[in-house]
């Protein structure tokens, strides 16, 4: 399939069969969220890979009880930095200058540079720069599932604290962002399976201005 | 190329050369966005494809004087609604019944749900949501440029209110949210080009939960 044409394959699946993705596979859709760009190269976010059965058990009531998050192979928990420290700017700045192998101190106006921006936000506003930089590997992982004929249903209808605690997010730094169960559609028991995908027309989406 | 040897094969090209994206590739990477998923398949957003030269110079010094917003062939400008109104909601459930050929009235439930869903949130809370949405498209669009060997930039650097006014967006009820330019790299003169890519490490990224 083109891409476009893997686009086009996928849906928000509803009903799951519960057949395994090949670690493979999932392998390949992590890779791809990993590689996808964020500002300035930081990263800031974790994603959980869930598929413990008792865990996904005391998640699924936690997100309005839908079915796919104990119907999955997977559930890939988008977690986003809760904060962005200077500490963390600094572990990005060394890596980057060891893998570049940059002499000491080269990257130091950069860094400078990007602890005096997160310092003019406030905490919530570092979150919420961090959750959209999460939301770029979310669009990415769901992109590269396609391309697997991989099923994953994007999902944001959950309790992010309630979950958090479940995953013991705050320890870590992290608060939930948005969720993506990995799967298999079930067509037979998928109400959503054969209504046609729906989407803006062009002329409405697109605005040209030449 | 497989979908992550295109990923890798990208990066935040900071020079290009000018040359022309066929069109055939730019409609590619706008109906992948198109067909991004979305919360609730509201598409909140809009995508301005600007190419004239004009423009491009006008809007260069409110992204930094960033090279590529003129040495670029195509700027995207991911905008998202600076509000979900009811009106809004109600045309996409009309479209909806419209283009599923379901009976009028059988999405009242799901429409009131949303309504309240959203009345329930501030109306930055409203925004920063559908922010979120134009960032699963904007990742999508980063994915389809690389499989089109399509390079494409992308950009948070640039002042957001002043590129609202030079596109008159709030009279269409947007607020720009990021940007990606489409082009080519130049190589010779790209200064990142021969850089490795940095990315956090699996280990570090990845938390397996089984």
């Amino acid at each position: 399939m083109s891409f476009l044409e893997s686009l086009n394959w996928r849906y928000a699946v509803k009903r799951m069969t519960g057949q395994k993705v090949p670690q493979e596979k999932v392998n390949i859709i992590l890779e791809a969220a990993r590689l996808a760009p964020t500002s300035a190269g930081l990263q800031p976010f974790s994603i959980l890979v869930v598929t413990d059965p008792e865990l996904l058990k005391k998640i699924q009531p936690v997100a309005n009880n839908q079915p796919q998050i104990t119907e999955a192979s997977h559930l890939l928990v988008f977690a986003a930095w809760d904060n962005v420290s200077d500490q963390q700017i600094e572990e990005f700045m060394d890596r980057t200058i060891g893998e570049r192998g940059l002499p000491a101190g080269s990257l130091d106006a950069f860094k400078d540079h990007l602890k005096r921006t997160f310092a003019a936000k406030t905490r919530e506003e570092r979150f919420q720069s961090a959750a959209r930089q999460a939301y770029i590997a979310f669009g990415v992982a769901i992109a590269a599932a396609a391309t697997e004929e991989v099923d994953a249903t994007p999902m944001e209808g959950f309790n992010g604290p309630e979950l958090d605690k479940l995953l013991g997010l705050e320890a870590k730094g992290l608060r939930s962002v948005t969720l993506l169960p990995l799967g298999y559609r079930d067509e037979e028991n998928d109400w959503l399976a054969p209504l046609k995908k729906i989407r803006r027309p062009r002329k409405d989406l697109i605005i040209e201005i030449n």
